[in-house]
């Protein structure tokens, strides 16, 4: 293991929708607690783009290192850190860091811990080459792992798979995935069907059909061509989803699969998109027997069970590589609306 | 057992709205698999208004005897019949038959099963001296049951105590109970006492609070005098209710629930407000990782169960008794809003 | 539809233990709520030896028609029957009926109901051309099924899925099957493949092996050469596995289970070897808070479910049909413990 | 806060089973994620017992200061404590430490972590005037709680209120006791009322049945005058006890409870008899579909929600008063089982 350098390259913003300067500033010192990771690579997600731009309620710490789906290695790490060694691989999740002690740690739902810090929004996440994660929560990385693709598993396949399981299905049942041909959506799929689920995908255009096709759904219905959604899942399903998790953050969307759901089924809410409302009749809830439940990335179980099934070779992780320099040009492209799979940010470059 | 006579006093309607009509009616013959109930005491349900009116989609038998709260003694039966003998006493429920084969019925959810017919909606109910009942759907009352008490178990006791199994809350956990004050309310107040919760009540007016205070509620929010019901409810159970019972048919107090739910609670939807829709941020669902379920009156064995705490002196079920020939007046009273408790009609009159 | 026949060949015992007579016999006149199934092919089941023998404390019916895994025909049914047509393809299963009514039947335990009657026990079986079975309970068969694979399904299959869910696992779990090789085994295996469990296969000799392996095993422990079984399986599943179906019929094995379980996990019980006992430490359940569970077949439910995992491919049930004629023979074999895989008698010979 | 001393008194041993020396040792000096608890009280526990005599597997830490139902004030705290304040009230548990990051720690089942350390047992305990403890797993004490009372609950409490959440019973379903006369019993009796449970008590004498039945048990089988226990708690309970708590150490208790628990029951396995064994029919588990869980005292989840029916005022605790220099004496009683009730040492005399 060489030195850890002095100073490295980072992608900053000093104000919320500013310039994104790719510069150089210190390496940070790892406190008692926490690790110091060499970032090799790093996914880029939404809420990235959320931060930067500063548009959510919680204000961002500034200024700001974005990120927080790095995969890298142990190069140093503070006095009191038990649980890995300098040299381990590990990822940088969307949690920092919570108190591990209040209502909600103990039951193991820290992401919904009140006194949560944010990698890449508010401490300094994997937008640098070498960043600091606490570690109870950093996440662990298998040393047979390729690097750029495990790093959106650490947000994106935790996110989806956390949703799938809070569907609560048995294997053998339908699960719709509406968004299917987008990033979460292709991993939604995969871990569907190796939990032994039946995956429908809704999603828009011919070429996302071959993709979700490729990737295991057993039917495809295209809302563009579609005349009815709500009757094609019904009818293909024979009788509605026992399950549907909503990546895309379309409303009209969301609201469409309260229809399509079976009798007695699960409407897991997971993606975030501002503003929007569900609405939805009582009445329908009340003699359907059905569930609307919310679900918000993973836990630490959560992550380690989504990091097994990709270690295991189901997940199949496609990326497309560019440098840490050239994360402006990738927002640009979000924004656009034009990303197709998941950017991965090189750090050496 | 004296014989069973030919005739009997109902109340028909021959059009829904048109006139109730205290008449004499041939008493029915129980088919293969029906037991012939002599009806001593029905409940009268909002339900019951409904299918007078005629005011839900699904469309009622006419004419209709209505009803499905009845108490009574098996006094015939059909050829197929083996779980109940002459002299037992049974209960009429909302549910008359199933088809008891479809997904639905074999997991248990009998009241979603497509082929369900209703008593006192598409088969002629309780209103009547006496009425058949399918033998498997009908309820076993034990011989110790007060048969005026007992009637409103049948009905609104299983769908409280339904709901309140839906919330899956553990004892020592906080429900609050939306509309607390009236006939389902205090059922559910009861209900979640006896099932080891806490019990904060909501509704308006100082009569009310001191009834459920009387029924075992720790605490009680007056809509009528807070000033934010909201922070009001997240104060008294130190950051929001685990579950929330929704037997207020006020669209309003719904959205609101969404609210002073604490993270990952649950809020049952158990009333059938005509119309009614949720209108409810996404974001704040996939933050707090919270649930919405719907829940529709009950099976078999919750009303079993639900009967059964009835017997144990849990639940007491405070009555208002008029004679059948009076159900003009109870109707009249309800789309008034003036019925504070049960009124349960005694046929002999 | 031809004509349903006076006469038909069963195989017939007058004593337990006493000669099996291949015979004409009066084909059954179906009841109010029966079916009557032109019995194509009819499973053997290692309880079919036992009724037979009489060795199980509960006495059977006497003459008998043993036989509880006949895939047939509808060609005719009672008055009371909904739930089938003629023409429709039906099973029988162990549990010809139950009452549908009692504490454990109303929650869906209809193998656990006090008043249950068994097909080829207490009530004549598919081990003749024209069998009656409960509509209730005999099972809806798919008109794709391959009528002498499915047989087996119906018993063999439906325990060991029932088992699997018994162990409440998650997908991506290790489950070690002990007993893998063999007719239950077999099943299990693909039935937990199906589910997206990890399976480790514990069997004696290479062929047993093989066979595992191209079910889906990804690991296989050889009791006849491993040095320390426990050991093995807690190495290969990094710390013992998650849950363990005891197929096995090995008193032996049985309590090796307990050792070789994780921390937290399940060991279900599924096989019914005369005499077994469990003897194990009280201090090491304890500590580990593992749980022994006993499974027995499964509901409505289950088999509709087990069914559709073979209807969808995921299960194949390599089968050797012989003549119903030969029933003598395959008990003789079963017996000398020298029967690989199912054995499956055509009615017609 | 006056200072804290240098020196204490603290009841220390020199090797498993040699003198108990009441003697002046130093106070020990928190680590950064360690407070020190001015302990006022300390419960005494069979476990302190055993780790005396060091006759159970696990090597205890010698010299050693026992005790693990501690209660007290924090007077001191390391650099890295976030959770508690000087002042605040705390209590150490049997579990002193765990990793808080294998598989078992991340799905909340701290008391199975493979590297946890105990106090009283691998660290120094309560059995003296100050002690430290791990902040992470200290439990939080309300400031309203009865310092003598509440320190039983920090283990006997959380060990029996955990063992009723496994037995996963609804309210209103039957629960035994088996042992509920003793010191773990008596909390049982009344953690399982609070959560709405039938208490079906078993025990020996009047005097303990006096006792139960003043806790809220519904009906008590003496097992020194019933002709036949399992056939009496299967009458009471019409059928046999849903789910059965052996807080009992008595081998022939514990497979008793094989016999009288319901079809579909769960016996849970709490109490830890050295060398006990279960011996059972497999044949009856598979026919009954019962389970034997094994349970073991509590994470901190399940410490916050035993402690927080105690302070809710359902939970009584009486305690027998006696100096920490008088231990000694308190371990005779308990081997001689004389002890009746919980004794709590007054660490200031």
């Amino acid at each position: 293991m060489t030195a850890v350098p002095k100073t490295q390259k980072a992608v900053v913003f000093y104000k919320n929708g500013g310039p994104l300067k790719y510069e150089t500033i210190p390496v940070p010192v790892p406190k008692a607690n926490e690790i110091l990771i060499h970032v090799l690579y790093s996914g880029v997600c939404h809420t990235d783009l959320h931060a930067w731009r500063g548009d959510w309620a919680l204000p961002t710490k500034l200024p700001l290192v974005g990120g927080h789906e790095g995969a890298g290695i142990v190069v140093a790490k503070g006095s009191e850190v038990k649980n890995f060694e300098i040299g381990d691989y590990a990822g940088i999740k969307w949690l920092y860091s919570c108190c591990m002690g209040c209502e909600y740690c103990v039951q193991g739902a820290e992401p919904n811990c009140p006194d949560g810090e944010y990698s890449g929004y508010s401490h300094d996440g994997s937008f640098q080459q070498y960043a600091t994660a606490d570690a109870t929560q950093a996440a662990h990385i298998s040393k047979d792992a390729k690097m750029d693709n495990v790093a959106p598993i650490l947000c994106a396949g935790v996110t989806t798979y956390k949703a799938l399981k809070t569907a609560e299905l048995r294997p053998g049942q339908w699960v719709a995935i509406s968004g299917a041909g987008g990033g979460l959506g292709s991993m939604a799929v995969q871990y569907a069907v190796a939990m032994g689920l039946r995956v429908l995908a809704i999603d828009g255009g011919a070429a996302k059909g071959d993709l979700v096709r490729k990737l295991g759904a057993e039917a495809y219905v295209d809302f563009t061509k579609s005349k009815d959604v709500v009757k094609e899942v019904q009818k293909i399903t024979h009788g509605g989803a026992h399950g549907v998790i909503n990546v895309s953050v379309s409303e009209q969307a969301i609201n469409q699969s309260m229809e399509y759901v079976r009798i007695l089924g699960k409407i897991v809410l997971v993606g975030m998109p501002a503003h929007a409302k569900i609405t939805t009749d009582v009445f329908s809830h009340v003699f359907k027997c059905d569930q609307i439940r919310g679900s918000c990335v993973g836990n630490r179980e959560d992550t380690a069970e989504a990091l097994d099934f990709f270690d295991r070779g189901l997940i199949s992780s496609p990326v497309k590589v560019v440098g840490l320099s050239e994360l402006e040009e990738v927002f640009k492209l979000m924004q656009e609306g034009q990303v197709v799979g998941r950017y991965v940010l090189d750090t050496s470059r």
